[in-house]
């Protein structure tokens, strides 16, 4: 069966009059091909259904907010008794205190915890407090790399003046000689150096950090008694519920969290030591729903499940089961495929391809056939993927490579 | 009955070392006395109580977030069927366009919206918006305004560097001349000026605009092609469903919306009109949770419960009940106060008490029995303060205004 997007294409029509040109941010699926739909209706476990009644398996996942399944039924309940009791008050609940208490236990390096409600939030409050902390300015950032959307880190270049970039100098990931030159350029003023567990960035092949890399950038940090800051916003808890690096043995000095953390309930986290608590401290950075009660019952909930479903497990067998499939697949049509990135947060790219047409056009002709896959954005696996669900996505998959194949001939 | 807060330190305690130092932020109550409560274990309407089983009549809603009262039926069960269909997916819900299309339907300058996560969020896109449509860089911001508190606009030091506050020129709320003045200094840059819908400060006696003051800056923009940003983050939905300037017949080009607009659930909105839609369009502003829909479902069923039920009249009888109920009781005790801004938004404060004293020492024995009220900010009423609950509050209030009386003497 071939999907089609009738209701889909009306509800695009109706966006594109009711906000500056339709859906925006990262859920726009403009660039995407005209097969991806741009809404949804429903979503349980790791499928989605859209507006005209399409299934799709989701290998999106909510863009990493679906750690443990859509609608878990142990973490909305949680919610659901919370949201009885109260959510947004004149003070928080003692929700709130327990929780924190779990970040710092769960956290190698965490002696403190923030809560606030984007990823972008808890990136700012990371430089800020790293800034406050050292009394100095100047941050190092990786070239290219995604650390949110507020004028200080924006990816787009409208909108934003050339002081908000002032104090930040770039450096390459996995490139010590890069990061040694930027420290070197930074001078006295290091306030902090900023990165992701791993090379996430669209477009391109994902990387794992090098052990030199990273036990590198921890040094130079301690001896210029700057921060190490992990921007862990995409991939916490997809490895540990500690902060990604732990799995290296290096220990970031303050770590931003959220996507997953709650299961989807809004909320972002920063963890820190306590070299930074007193900067962390001085900066005032609140906002009007960071004390809401709800999201801590759900991320209390995510934890217990994470453990008792033994969901990072769970995860890995799935991405390898994706990746192996995939890879199958793929060469049984004459294809080969680049697959970076841990198995749980896969980029899928095809050899011999820089412009992505193969991809684009393989991803539309799968969510034609109820996958919903991304040519050029990391993907996500989540712990509702049971090993019956890659094989029918794989199954689902096949006629896109078929398609494929008919249009780009072998390989 | 005179309260007492045996859980609530023992909690401080924990939060003391769980956070950097305590609760952080404007729920931080360490700034207020030890005997508001720092923790709240359950709300109802306009009640909350503590984790030691007091209960409060509430005068800060959430700083603003509850409109119709806590734990909304209506509200909560919009929330619960959407919750149970789906939240945070990988495309949005048809539910987002509805919503945008009732705020544009309702505003009467709106032509399109975006919608956020925080208040911050929504006055920074405002300010990327303006910036990109204009290509100018200077912001006026009036001087004390609060517009939230990420790196552009927190009013707090550490943790931010100089070039964060270029292109930013002050003006006096109110005070035509030194608009003017800022407007003179900005020249050929100026992007917009940003203005809350009255003067909310802290500490200090709020002000209404003056009808010259508005019409003056709408001119002002209008002839320097700059945006007029109305910053009605804490103001929405408790004058009216449109923008809070349409009660004084001026329009916004852009608008800021948050705390009210979904009685609680996270959301923050920006409308603005089709002279700022190019601009919108092209800032990159995103965030992990800003397309769930379940706060959607609650803004939509806050507009219907708003109209039903009478909500912003409601608001206005008890504003003003509980304005009347406490000057008479002020003045029965030999006090005199000075109550500021709208009955529903009301600033209250003591004549011949220029540190607080005396209001910090009523807040205190009010909060000790059942009331609480706040010494220098501005407080809300919702609608759920129904008139026998201000009968309530003011009967509870009496002991106060004696224990002030026995403290510090007649006025």
């Amino acid at each position: 069966m071939i999907y089609t997007l009738d209701n889909d294409l009306t509800l695009r029509a109706r966006a594109q009059s009711a906000f500056p040109t339709g859906v925006y941010g990262h859920q726009n699926s403009a660039s995407l091909s005209p097969a991806h739909p741009q809404f949804f209706s429903r979503a349980k476990g790791c499928r989605l259904w859209d507006t005209d009644g399409n299934e799709y398996i989701d290998f999106m996942c909510g863009y990493g907010t679906n750690l443990l399944g859509y609608c878990h039924e142990k973490v909305d309940e949680a919610a659901r008794i919370q949201q009885a009791i109260a959510d947004a008050t004149t003070g928080p609940s003692p929700l709130m205190v327990e929780l924190a208490e779990k970040f710092n236990a769960t956290s190698a390096h965490a002696d403190w915890t923030l809560f606030a409600k984007n990823g972008t939030d808890a990136t700012t409050i990371c430089v800020m407090a790293a800034r406050a902390q050292t009394k100095r300015n100047t941050i190092l950032v990786a070239d290219g790399a995604y650390h949110g959307a507020t004028i200080w880190c924006t990816p787009g270049q409208a909108g934003i003046t050339e002081s908000d970039r002032a104090n930040q100098i770039t450096y390459n990931f996995n490139d010590v000689e890069s990061l040694k030159a930027a420290v070197e350029q930074a001078g006295d003023d290091l306030a902090a150096i900023i990165v992701s567990p791993f090379k996430h960035d669209v477009f391109v092949d994902q990387e794992w950090p090098t052990n030199e890399f990273a036990t590198t950038m921890r040094k130079l940090c301690d001896d210029k008694g700057a921060a190490l800051i992990l921007d862990d916003v995409r991939c916490a808890f997809r490895f540990s519920t500690g902060s990604t690096w732990e799995t290296l043995g290096v220990l970031p000095d303050l770590c931003a969290m959220s996507k997953s953390v709650a299961n989807g309930y809004s909320l972002s986290v920063v963890t820190g030591n306590d070299r930074f608590r007193q900067g962390a401290g001085e900066i005032y950075s609140t906002g009007s729903f960071w004390f809401s009660s709800v999201s801590f019952a759900a991320s209390l909930a995510t934890f217990d499940a994470i453990e008792s479903e033994g969901a990072i497990a769970k995860m890995e067998t799935a991405g390898t089961l994706l990746r192996n499939g995939l890879d199958s697949l793929a060469e049984s049509y004459g294809f080969k495929l680049n697959q970076t990135g841990p198995v749980q947060m896969p980029l899928v790219l095809f050899e011999d391809d820089p412009m992505w047409e193969k991809n684009n056009y393989f991803c539309a002709e799968a969510a034609k056939r109820g996958v919903y896959y991304h040519p050029w954005h990391n993907m996500f696996v989540c712990a509702a993927h049971e090993e019956s669900d890659i094989a029918e996505a794989l199954e689902r998959t096949e006629g896109a490579f078929k398609a494929l194949k008919q249009q780009f001939g072998e390989g």
